[in-house]
């Protein structure tokens, strides 16, 4: 009002740029000016020189009725997993993660011992996964409860792993199996419904016991870092799932200028998951595709190391890069090639 | 459910804690492991070490209908403050901030062109101030506006300022002017009101140009640490003042185990700020201790730097600290000594 023009603001709705969209239009034109900002937006993490050792930074919010459903999803579980989605970041940028930082803005409505429990799963997950929680911010919120968590991480110059780093005939690999945790909401999405009808009903969950670990306490893969390293595997690209495994491919795609096959036979799948497709009437490639929330890593690495990953029940290799000009391919059981597209979440759709 | 108990959860309301006590409780018995994790939660900043040089981390939240209110602050202005209240926390810390990373929750309610002009005020903080934008998260809110700032700096380790530094009989110092952001928001919710009652309205504001600006546009004290640098003082303790004077003297005290006497007469209070407090009614040296929001750097510095720092105009010796034992006091300008309160903004408090 005193030193800023107060325009006419025209209406152009988020929705029509979507996330990825989104961030891209507002941080262009950004520069890098200090010498310790070596990478900016547009990985998984920031990446900071300071002194030859990097530094890694990574932020996400997670947001009441956007993220997470307070009605089946229990506080301890949620502070927990608000951990493993920002140390997913730094994993994925092939950093140890050391440090956390977690803020809170809650409504009145949360009594104590709700921030109790909420901070005994961020306490635990920081536990078991080596990681120190050295701050954050508290503060009301006038509806509901919101999580901003800031994951810092460390890796020498010649371990940090980019989206940018992959090459034709590199080898698609990625660590566990996918689209558990989307069938894992699902499940709990029915249940949610069933509860409304008839509150009396005791569930037996049991059978969905996996799905609904994966949903509700998800573990991100620090683990894969190590395995890398007594393989001597370095690889030449990574990025954790969290959108999905089409939207994720793609993103590696896009930053390293390389297109892929994708092979549909090879996507690893559990058990359980494959049964509660089938129960619930979906395609499991479909939600292996475009579920999201997996946390596990997806990389690339040199055809020379296929040796040293194959057989590896951490691992599967499930394609390989190609040259930009010979375009993203799925290619399906039945041995069609069909264009792979981002089916992943998108937090900024219109909502019905 | 699965791996959790779930406990009958009594309740105690967060307001009985206020927001340090919640934070405090919450961070209870948390034991940093990492070799690197070298200060945690209870200053401005956490410290990290990686390799000798520090790294600075520090992150807030400002939440719409808690913080801003966007009848009368426009959203470039609330892109830039968000920046500046983040950077002041690194700059308490006696370091150079380097990097920024900015989170954003919306609402569809908010077109495209409303959060370019956030950005705007984003973009400008970061090229005023040498700061980076290296990374952020865009998402969506089921209500309102969420902006979560994450800045980052560095130091070297001899320079970094704690707030347990302070020793009986350093002197107590602070940059600036108090108060007068605080009487800026005054004027703006007065004018907030009489707006409603008259839109067409139009109210000579210039009057209050600085106060306003104190709100609306704060600087943060980038050029502390290069004026003490230039005269060669180093700052025995530290800290920003963003909950008033009162409240952050006695966190000085609090971490450095010492008492303090504050001297009413020395408060630095800008002419036009004392003329608005007798307009509203309001004590000024009150305002000045409990307002907030300045933004200002406030520190300890030995006695025998008495004569780098009297005369500077940039600073004002406002007190002096003593013995824990002796107590904190306010001595009025009738020469009464009274103890010292904090009467800073709680963030906690119950909403009337």
């Amino acid at each position: 009002m005193i030193m800023f023009d107060n325009k006419d603001i025209s209406k152009t709705s988020l929705s029509s740029l979507g996330e990825f969209g989104l961030i891209d239009h507002l941080m262009d034109n950004v520069e890098l000016k200090n010498t310790s900002s070596k990478k900016g937006v547009g990985d998984d993490a920031a990446v900071l020189d300071f002194n030859g050792e990097q530094t890694l930074v990574s932020t996400d919010f997670l947001i009441e009725g956007v993220h997470f459903d307070l009605s089946y999803m229990p506080l301890k579980h949620l502070g927990y997993k608000a951990v493993m989605v920002n140390l997913s970041d730094i994993y994925a940028m092939n950093a140890k993660a050391t440090q956390v930082t977690v803020s809170i803005a809650v409504s009145n409505r949360f009594p104590l011992e709700a921030l109790e429990e909420l901070y005994s799963g961020i306490h635990l997950a920081c536990k078991i996964y080596d990681v120190d929680l050295v701050g954050g911010d508290t503060t009301s919120s006038t509806s509901g409860l919101i999580i901003s968590v800031t994951a810092v991480g460390h890796a020498k110059e010649e371990e940090v792993t980019y989206r940018s780093g992959a090459k034709p005939n590199d080898l698609l690999v990625v660590s566990g199996d996918l689209g558990a945790a989307y069938m894992g909401f699902q499940i709990l999405e029915r249940e949610k419904e069933v509860f409304k009808v008839n509150p009396n009903n005791q569930p037996d969950l049991s059978p969905y016991t996996y799905l609904l670990e994966r949903q509700m306490k998800p573990e991100a893969r620090k683990d894969i870092k190590e395995l890398l390293n007594v393989l001597e595997v370095k690889p030449t690209s990574m990025i954790d799932i969290s959108d999905g495994l089409s939207s994720e491919t793609l993103h590696l795609c896009k930053h390293s200028n390389v297109g892929v096959n994708l092979f549909e036979d090879k996507i690893p799948l559990d058990p359980s998951m494959i049964t509660v497709c089938e129960e619930f009437n979906l395609d499991s490639t479909t939600i292996a595709l475009s579920g999201g929330e997996d946390y596990e890593l997806l990389f690339t690495v040199d055809q020379k190391d296929f040796e040293k990953i194959k057989g590896n029940p951490n691992f599967s290799i499930i394609g390989h890069m190609k040259p930009e000009s010979e375009g993203k391919h799925l290619i399906t059981r039945g041995n069609q090639q069909i264009e792979l597209t981002a089916r992943g979440w998108n937090a900024l759709q219109d909502e019905e």
